[in-house]
């Protein structure tokens, strides 16, 4: 890595930012440079407890961090109602951002940030990690194989965690006016990714939310599900909560092969982690066993999948300031598609699981 | 075992019915008897196939079998067309049914059939095979853990297989006059019942089919799911296909644990089978990997599952006979439910997924 590492700059001290703190000091073409937090002390205490070298810099503004031109990059852990403000105030002082998901509030609002990066040449990712993971590409892989797994039909993905009392009382994610999009935005968000990564991000002709969504008194969604529908036939569904024991599969069933994963968006460690195949199978004669069982494969992974993140970002960045190249237009756009669905998910919800068409 | 064994005909000579004869032989409270076909030589070459013992009778006609007054029950795997009419005729000539699902075409149908055992004092059990298998049991004991597993809050499940060219355009399955249902009654049958078993076979409020069913020309469902819903907040689906290659799900999250099986219906081998389940986890400080993973769980299978039911069965049968017992109306019951959700899947998929109240 002949260039100069991407000087990253964190706005807001919020819990994500300690394992993306982490994640910078881990990719090798990144430095974690600066934090800012409306108070002074919070940003030097979350600097101190992140290991950030002794050169980072801390502010007690996010304005005074997004004036120091010694800052390449931004990450921005703020609630997902201040991202519009924020992330287009960042595109105008030209620093490039790794924005937290959801990205906006409405598809609307994620627009006009593009626009305002766009104009100012400067580079756009949503902090979805698992996207990253090398186990990732292996598995996409395996859909990809008009041999093993052949063409997708149909897919499941779910991910639940159980929030305890004070979660469901205080937590940003329940709350209207911060994360207002709840379990949907926070949980589904990964879901609805993992869906459209499955199908090459093609987006569903229909999204229809499932019967059942559960709200809090405030009308944040708690629980929810949605069905989407394909020109061709392909069918998925989604499901996510914040009142469910923690899980997270992907089922992803194609026409000869069928994958399975149940730690898609936390690996169960961090080393290395697993998924399972089976290809071409059937029963046996009599119909009491399986003719060819799933097989296991696991992927070593030697950073961390957010440290996978936080180099790829760095790496177009890299590439933006050291040869002048365009912003990879991929990332905004995947993050588009699934903030789109999320946008119709809600939609439907709000309309008695009226489908949706995109 | 005291007793002697209960005498089995077979009326019929399905695929499916191979399955069933090695089932009985195995059984240690059941015997091969008879074996019925509207044809004399192919009963008589399924008989020589299936290691029929040499004191089975061969019979050209169900209605001789019928009146064999040394048959005490009898197994059906007629196409669910045939079932109303043949089930009533059984238990009219007192003799004990073992039904192949789906039990009928509709659940007034299956009602009827009821009746009639009722009246005539006759156990009838459906052919759902995995429901008898140990690990089913072990499965249960954990969905019924407080601690481990909590209430239940959201459930998937599924079972696909790809049908090919013939069997699309041959088999009984995909022929309205036959077995009707398609692979809503074929497959979906096991997502239903496993639902159902899940929940201690608790009736949803509302049932409702999920966008993008596929049919084929004849109106018979080849791939469908559908949304069912309880008056606590319950949510489950299923997704069942004749497309998509051979998957077999469940996925049962409670508030404090999940399960997770990829072999429900027809483990991977026949000797023993596994299932996982992970509880209370949740992630660790950084949010990097999990606090608790899952762990797998392996039971032996020293009776194939279809053995067990047989056993059950035949346990059943000859509690009546020798002790003048009831018929067990837990098995009829949850017939009735999974045929009466089944029925409400299809009434929602001809209303374009309108919600069906049950």
């Amino acid at each position: 890595m002949a260039e100069k590492p991407i000087r990253f700059g964190i706005i807001g001290c919020a819990e994500i930012a300690r394992k993306l703190s982490r994640a910078i000091t881990l990719a090798p073409n990144a430095e974690l440079s600066a934090v800012a937090s409306r108070s002074l002390e919070k940003a030097s205490a979350f600097a101190k407890a992140n290991n950030f070298p002794p050169s980072a810099k801390i502010y007690g503004s996010y304005e005074e961090l997004l004036d120091d031109p010694e800052i390449d990059a931004v990450y921005v852990p703020l609630p997902t109602s201040l991202h519009v403000k924020w992330a287009c105030f960042i595109a105008q002082k030209k620093k490039h951002i790794l924005l937290e998901k959801p990205v906006a509030l409405k598809v609307a609002e994620f627009d006009k940030i593009v626009e305002v990066c766009e104009a100012n040449g400067v580079q756009i990712m949503d902090g979805t990690m698992w996207i990253h993971n090398p186990r990732t590409h292996k598995m996409k892989e395996f859909l990809n194989d008009k041999e093993r797994f052949g063409e997708l039909k149909t897919m499941h993905s779910c991910f639940t965690f159980a929030g305890d009392e004070d979660f469901l009382k205080n937590d940003i994610r329940v709350k209207p006016d911060l994360d207002a999009h709840g379990a949907l935005g926070d949980a589904g968000w990964y879901g609805i990714r993992s869906i459209l990564w499955a199908v090459d991000y093609e987006l569903p002709k229909t999204v229809t939310a499932l019967p059942g969504a559960v709200l809090n008194e405030a009308g944040v969604i708690l629980s929810c599900g949605a069905s989407l529908q394909w020109e061709d036939g392909k069918v998925a569904t989604f499901h996510c909560s914040f009142l469910a024991h923690l899980t997270m599969d992907i089922t992803a069933i194609g026409a000869a092969g069928t994958l399975h994963v149940n730690d898609f968006i936390i690996p169960h460690g961090e080393k290395e982690s697993s998924f399972t195949t089976v290809s071409k199978s059937g029963f046996n004669d009599l119909v009491t066993g399986w003719a060819a069982v799933p097989s296991q494969h696991t992927v070593m992974t030697d950073l961390p999948q957010e440290a996978c993140m936080v180099t790829e970002f760095a790496r177009l960045v890299g590439n933006i300031k050291a040869n002048g190249a365009k912003p990879d237009p991929k990332w905004p756009r995947i993050s588009r598609k699934t903030q789109l669905i999320l946008d119709a998910v809600t939609t439907s919800i709000a309309q008695g699981s009226k489908p949706v068409e995109l």
